[in-house]
């Protein structure tokens, strides 16, 4: 590709960035009334359901704060981010910033906080929200919470956690991978050497845990116990999109810390990730595979997901700048053609989340119970600014 | 169909039991070291994961306890049954026959007991090997695991209940619906009145409290504090097979209790229950639907799986045979020959349970974590019984 070509893909992926995912998310997903975000819109963002989960609420103040934060000034964007901080400060939480999983329309509890990526978004929330606003009070929220993930990471589910004690003692890749970056969110709020040690510890779970050089991918669990993988579900369970994802992570930090050397190997992992979820048959890339071989627990295996693909492109583009590496361009050109044919809806503002391993549309929603206003805004963002660097 | 058809039909119902199913369940499920059944099973029967899983040991212990009592005297059929029951006794619960979701193969304890069908097929399994050992021991757990479900019905989850309380009381329609059947299954082991009670309730609860005459479908969940049906995920979602399943239950009820009436109304919902559900572009009955039409939250919701299809020729081949209703001969065939069509394995022995929504096998596996020595044999069973008295 030459410098136009990578200048005209910028252009492509602002345009739809500014001209189409943002004015939907603005005009669809606030709830004048009680405050706050509905996130389940259907193909033409009519709210079909006024539920609200805590992640998708966190997600979209953090999306409208950061874009404020780092790409313009715009009134109306803070205001979208403050006016849901104010809906999550008020009912996000149990009064201890122990964060629900989901509200009533009006805020009232569904579900209890059981789920650890609640607090996790609600600190990336209050974290940017706080930069926005300079406000004490929400930079105070997002350290707050960030100290409770970090003293639940040893049992992030609590009293809800439903494995017998001492059985089969396995820790999920999620939580380390989200803290890679969560840290860098949320650095400007907290003390050097600690976020130093915070991050020097996630990078060696992410790539030195997770990461298994024996058989070139990541894995999804791992026992805390032995080195030995389990031989299990859980064990044996790959989920490409979450590992690609965690590459760029990896890749910021990599920059962040000025360490080439973790940029190439983050890269060099992604693409062996996507090369080893690539679907040669249907295209796209598989939602969750087992290492083994055997038939996965996840009936939706099969399925291409948005934010799979959407993160991948963000790992793809930045491996290229931070690394000149050919197959990261090849894999980005790749993705890019499936991504935007597929996904992206031709007819109606927004792109379609969930479709079967051909490609057709699953599920015709622009938002639900988990997607929401952030992996296709976010990568549209890093897409596009990563584009204008190389070009 | 002539006599003549149905007569053939049985027998091929039967072969395919006896010749078939039951063989690869007693050749490759028992686990000859530790006892009790391996149940993740591939395409040829071999072993890819050695976890136990206590609703598919009970169900195990329950089919070939069942098929001694009621088909044949077969002395396999009862150390099958025995020997699962026995690794059930000492490694299924907690020394209070609180009974785990799932153990490795030595019967180490994996998942806690929050799941209320764990202990109502550990119910059945001792019910029906009570009867067929005579032994009180085993018929004291069954009752007093039966007592424990009933005790636990207003919160089956108990602390693993993730639900706020007060916000949104639901009642799903699972449990009423095992209990019509569970009734039936350990009558004998409880006093009349409070049997008669109880299947009052759960009959109550079925047919007029979850099947709503107004949509002319049974709902998966109901409000437990108004007749009003609650316009969220949990209160849309219908799964046609489910309820499909509940109206055998229902005719065997109406049989026992000498209710025509009953039985008519049971068939007639199960057909409404068939054309709701029924994807007249690929064939098959889907997963889940939403009664709105909108985005359910299962992405599984287009898959055919085998129990939803084997429950329906149950449903219907009796709703026949008890009412002469054409509609159920009807969608007998047409299911009948989806089924043996797309679900049996032409090539190895027992038959596929997931397929994607255009009826291609979705997971090659004969057994998995879901799927076990239970929906097959009981529905080949029910259906050679049921045309016998037909033919």
């Amino acid at each position: 590709m030459d410098n136009n070509r990578f200048k005209g893909l910028a252009q492509q992926y602002k345009n739809e960035l500014l001209g189409n995912v943002l004015p939907f998310w603005l005009e669809k997903s606030q709830d004048k009334k009680y405050g706050g975000y509905f996130t389940c819109l259907d193909r033409k963002g009519e709210v079909f359901d006024t539920d609200k989960f805590i992640w998708l609420q966190g997600r979209e103040v953090w999306l409208f704060s950061m874009l404020y934060n780092n790409l313009e000034n715009n009134p109306l964007w803070l205001e979208c981010a403050r006016q849901g901080g104010e809906f999550l400060k008020k009912f996000g939480h149990d009064g201890n910033l122990n964060w629900y999983f989901s509200l009533t329309r009006e805020g009232n509890p569904i579900i209890e906080p059981y789920n650890i990526f609640s607090y996790t978004f609600a600190t990336m929330a209050f974290g940017q929200l706080s930069k926005a606003t300079g406000s004490e009070e929400y930079a105070d929220i997002a350290k707050k919470t960030f100290d409770i993930v970090l003293s639940k990471v040893d049992n992030p589910k609590g009293k809800w956690n439903k494995s017998h004690p001492g059985t089969r003692n396995l820790k999920n890749f999620a939580l380390p991978m989200i803290l890679c970056n969560l840290a860098l969110e949320i650095e400007h709020l907290l003390d050097h050497d600690f976020m130093e040690r915070t991050i020097e510890t996630c990078i060696h779970e992410v790539m030195d845990v997770f990461y298994r050089p024996e058989l070139g991918i990541i894995v999804e669990n791992v026992t805390s116990d032995t080195e030995e993988l389990s031989d299990t579900f859980e064990g044996r369970v790959i989920n490409p999109g979450h590992a690609i994802e965690a590459m760029w992570f990896i890749m910021d930090l990599g920059e962040r810390l000025h360490r080439p050397e973790l940029i190439e190997k983050a890269a060099k992992i992604a693409v062996q990730m996507i090369e080893y979820g690539w679907d040669n048959q249907h295209g796209g890339i598989f939602y969750f595979l087992d290492r083994k071989g055997h038939p996965v627990q996840q009936l939706e295996w099969d399925q291409k997901l948005w934010w799979v693909h959407i993160e991948t492109l963000i790992s793809m583009i930045k491996g290229y700048q931070l690394t000149g590496s050919q197959d990261c361009l090849r894999w980005f050109e790749k993705i890019q053609e499936y991504t935007w044919a597929q996904f992206k809806d031709k007819e109606y503002p927004e792109w379609f989340g969930y479709l079967n391993r051909m490609g057709e549309v699953l599920l015709p929603l622009k938002g639900g119970k988990w997607k929401g206003c952030f992996h296709v805004p976010r990568g549209l963002y890093q897409c596009w600014k990563t584009l204008d660097k190389i070009g």
